[in-house]
């Protein structure tokens, strides 16, 4: 038996794995941060033998009510992503499967890697309606790549989506992966017709050392890069710098950034209404997105969510409030589970990277509904 | 230089077929019809050199109209159909092309060959959840074949869709594959959720005889379907009366007739305003499913259409008139169109294969925006 | 309960179709022939019901010897083709099972459409290598297509490869399907090795009458096109007589005449060792062939085949002995089993489409062997 | 302008990145070792413009003649590698290029990553015919995995193919890949027959650390692994150490070790006539699989290659002559070029990822051809 996580976002310790039935294990902080709650690893084993796990030390994870009713994600061959019944006990996290293969992978949500992640960008290079740019570096050397699709000019709307400032939330790029792809179609009228009027800025991974580290929330250094919004520096959250100051060049119309959230079971967005610059015209361009969303997918609701900020009490170096304060547009931290839609569980797959793909290609329906009154 | 037309769905006739620059052509009337307008035919011929093809006779054909500004599709591979730029006097439709391949096909719209709609239905069957039954033969021995996709129950509303009563109007079958295959795949959580409230009765192809005999409007014994609902026979049209038999032992909630509108340059709908039982319930149905699809695809609009029947004058050999006034339910009859959609023209594909598909998979949500008030 | 068969190359005869236990069938002569063996048809009915077939009059059909170890090849989603176990009494030939879907289709091999043959030449000439041309037309108005495979060049060896002039032996367009494409592959290092040595002339369907039909061995009018070679006329068997102009225009280095076996268990060749000008250089060539095929591939063996014919005894009727006389080069009929490879045995598949594209990928090694000295 | 090298297997180090006439780079030394060859990196810059590229400091790299003639792998998407002119002065390798897209890839060979590594044997074990077994971990924490195919018996043959001990021969891992997936197809009848009679031992990556730490030649330690067959140990070498070790435990029959040559542009062998127990039965074995393999692919030859080892002066320290010897067992070196197959030159690709593949499906002829009588 040997469990190994030396691969794009691993992450494990291994506490006791001396026999099938009491494995025990926890998590690595992400590096100089005190966060931790992603996991990914590879149990090797022996086959039609019942293994128990358990992740401890979870009272003092990120958010220890991302383990309620959440069950883990395992695959054999790293395509099919299914979820096993877990516990929660406060602390501990506990799971067992009969392994039908010797090798199974475990991990906190579908990992998208970033040999993928170069994979999409050096594919989506290619089409003639984008345009790959380079924003700078991360601190561990990574690229950090900007996607421009559709012409620009100055009567198209510049609508921006960021996914992933928190790298264990891959089911933002799953998302930005579907949206993508979905507006290079050159077929599909929606988004023939939004590519008109309106030109997309996209960051499918804002994260890239976080993710292929297999951190939770931070980049190499342990920033939390959703707080770095008001001041970024070059030390710490050169993400968030370079992004910003192409945002100032650029303009902004309307924004998305991409999240998954670890408690909630649903889809949701979080919006600005607690900016300074708040005002109807953002209120009805939220509610006529949300209703666009509302009518094309049921994977969206807006019953449950975050509190609403009140009025002037927004954090302001959150990446949605700041951009939508800068730029008085349209701006929304969109949230997707770890856990499920409850208003349409799968047993079997949970949330799921096809799921996500598919929700990013409705949310153009949602982007459609309000392009013409962003300005 | 030679023109052939034995093959699936293949209509012409050759008048004069001598020199490249000269090639004058006409088309077959349906069996024991007066109707013509859908043509199928490859021309083999020399690269590299220019040819002009004149199909004539065409002001006496089914819908005149629908030559002006009608581009014709051709396909090298069988694969990938693009438009030809083409000109209508009245009488001849002209076009010019010079060949890059030797052999290349023309044809009124993309065809969708009897093997592909077999194909269709035993790929379907495979599927958990969905029911292959067969509602009987047609005059030249075809089956007439339908797919139940969910599990049946009385609560459970019962939606119907039918395409292709009209043969030539292979758009019909291409969006209905689209949407069939939108409803069977399982990590789709719209269809998820629309399978829990509703039941699908396709028939993705009404008139198999006359597809397969390229014909433009009626069956095997020229009998146009579409207006045999009233009083359908064993003798002229089995096609329909099978389908009422069964539509009866089932029951109706909601009816999609799909078909092609040979003039008219726009996606629309034609509804049921003018049968005797159309009341506000009716109409606020036709209104939501409407709202909903303009909110879902620009391809949709509610501006063109054809003149509304007035109260009571409905003709209720009609398909969608006389199931909407049997089983006082939301009935629509979808017209696509054969040249493009003219608020999002696509000079080089036209209305396509691809954008049918894409469209059915949008009428879900429409569907969906409709389905718990449909009883 | 249904049986159908009105689709490409459907043929049965119902007999008897009363109940699920007794259901018995016959297959209809090729049209103006006494030849049947050919059948594909469509059964419609319960699921997780027991049906017992009975095929009979099997005493008569083409090749009786051809049902002795014979299991009939089934599928539900056309895509699949597994066998069923069957019992041949010397005149019925019977098969129970029990349906996993209502609709399932039987044949005597893996039908192979002329719309998949249309898809196959229309793929082809897309490819640099490739240029279609047109021989002329059947009897029923179908095109009779060559694929020239290869920059034509004096020094260039010419290869000849025809498919299926027995139209029910369909794994001879399936094998041939494997060839091409490999031949097309331009990182295939064999096959531009090949094509800078030779050029290929491939009819990958010699009878898209008899094909589409549903015959076994004839054309629209009964013509068995194998025995028309010393003579074929524009009347009886205008295939042949187009394919010889052509070869005479352009002239044959070797010749493949691909064809399959309904009693054999085995792939084999009969070669032209008695034809008049049968000589030592031939032999030598026939013996290089096999023996870089028996290399290749454990689906070819050389024990296993047709009597050898005596010197001069050779039928010059057919195609091979008829080639090979007139150019004095290597000929062979290639025959794959409608069985399986006794040697290599799949219960579950038998011979399938898979290991005729397999060894016409591999027949290509066996060419490369002979190449240098076909002239 | 950007060159940056943080991915998998990146290398490489920029001494001067000013203006695109003028780019000079240098390849960083495997770890505590001075080989040094293999480099991989990414550079963004302007589309449009003229690049000059020069990796110096050659004259001092592991394999100097490798530069002669070798021009450099491109990809703008990573799917796509063609190869650009390059020269070489003795010790500067420049090449020139104008980019298409932003974002262009240039590697020695075409990469092979750890995560395309993981999905091969993830996928591999899913298949009823292979079994998955962890052999240990590598001095960086990665597994090294045995795929095992075919089921084990006494009477089987067991063969067994090592692939990258060179890390910066991707090539070899390429062909393993080919030569798995050929062994696992169901469909395939040579792979049918060889697993009745033999078992299969691979490791497609002997050294996965350096592999990822874009080495040329040597593991994490700077080990160059196939000088180690002697003796191997746990400190500097335990990707021998295991690999021996399970050979010892079941056996070898037969041993092929793939690898990539840097100087020569041909396939080609390098057998065990310089190991003491080479007899006349080795002999005939070698001979007996390259003539199978020059009868199956014109990728293979035996003119070319390395000088061959006197009677009794065989490196034992090198795997193919380690295990040769140990196991009185037929055993190659199996080497691919870099630059190109001069008998059948690619100038668009060169020697590439998918005729490695193809000749890992070749091998296997080779292999039936001495399958019966290795033991
Ligand atoms: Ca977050
Ligand atoms: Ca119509
Ligand atoms: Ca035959
Ligand atoms: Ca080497």
């Amino acid at each position: 038996m040997h469990i190994s996580s030396q691969f794009d976002s691993g992450n494990i310790r291994v506490i006791n794995a001396d026999s099938p039935e009491n494995i025990t294990l926890a998590i690595n902080n992400d590096n100089q941060s005190d966060f931790y709650q992603w996991f990914h690893f590879r149990l090797f084993s022996e086959t039609f033998v019942a293994h128990k796990i358990t992740i401890t030390e979870l009272a003092k994870s990120a958010y220890p009510d991302g383990w309620k009713d959440y069950n883990v994600l395992a695959s054999y061959d790293r395509q099919t992503w299914f979820r096993v019944d877990s516990e929660f006990d406060g602390d501990n996290l506990s799971f067992e499967i009969t392994l039908e293969q010797p090798s199974i992978y475990f991990a906190y949500f579908v990992p998208y890697s970033y040999e993928r992640h170069l994979d999409l960008v050096g594919d989506a290079q290619m089409f003639l309606d984008c345009e790959h740019r380079l924003l700078g570096q991360t601190l561990d050397g990574r690229d950090l790549s900007l996607l421009v699709i559709g012409d620009e000019a100055e009567h198209k709307k510049k609508v921006w989506i960021t996914a992933r400032q928190h790298p264990g939330e891959s089911m933002a790029e799953w998302c930005a992966e579907g949206l993508i792809y979905r507006l290079l179609d050159e077929e599909d009228g929606l988004s023939r017709q939004l590519l008109e009027q309106a030109t997309f800025y996209i960051i499918p991974n804002m994260n890239p050392d976080g993710s292929a580290r297999g951190h939770l929330r931070t980049n190499a250094v342990g920033t939390n890069l959703n707080r770095e919004w008001a001041e970024p520096t070059e030390e710490k959250s050169p993400e968030v710098l370079y992004t910003l100051q192409a945002m100032d060049t650029i303009g902004v119309d309307m924004y998305l950034d991409l999240h998954g959230d670890e408690a909630l079971p649903y889809n949701f967005v979080a919006g600005s209404e607690g900016i300074p610059s708040y005002d109807d015209r953002l209120k009805k361009l939220e509610d006529n997105f949300k209703q666009a969303l509302l009518t094309v997918t049921p994977e969206f609701q807006d019953e449950h969510g975050y509190p609403k900020d009140k009025p002037g009490e927004a954090n302001l170096t959150v990446a949605s409030n700041a951009v939508g304060e800068r730029f008085h547009c349209l701006a929304y931290t969109f949230e997707m589970p770890f856990k499920d839609n409850d208003n349409l569980p799968d047993p079997v797959f949970g949330w799921s990277a096809q799921r996500c793909q598919q929700l990013g290609e409705d949310i153009l329906v949602a982007i459609r509904a309000v392009v013409p009154d962003l300005r």
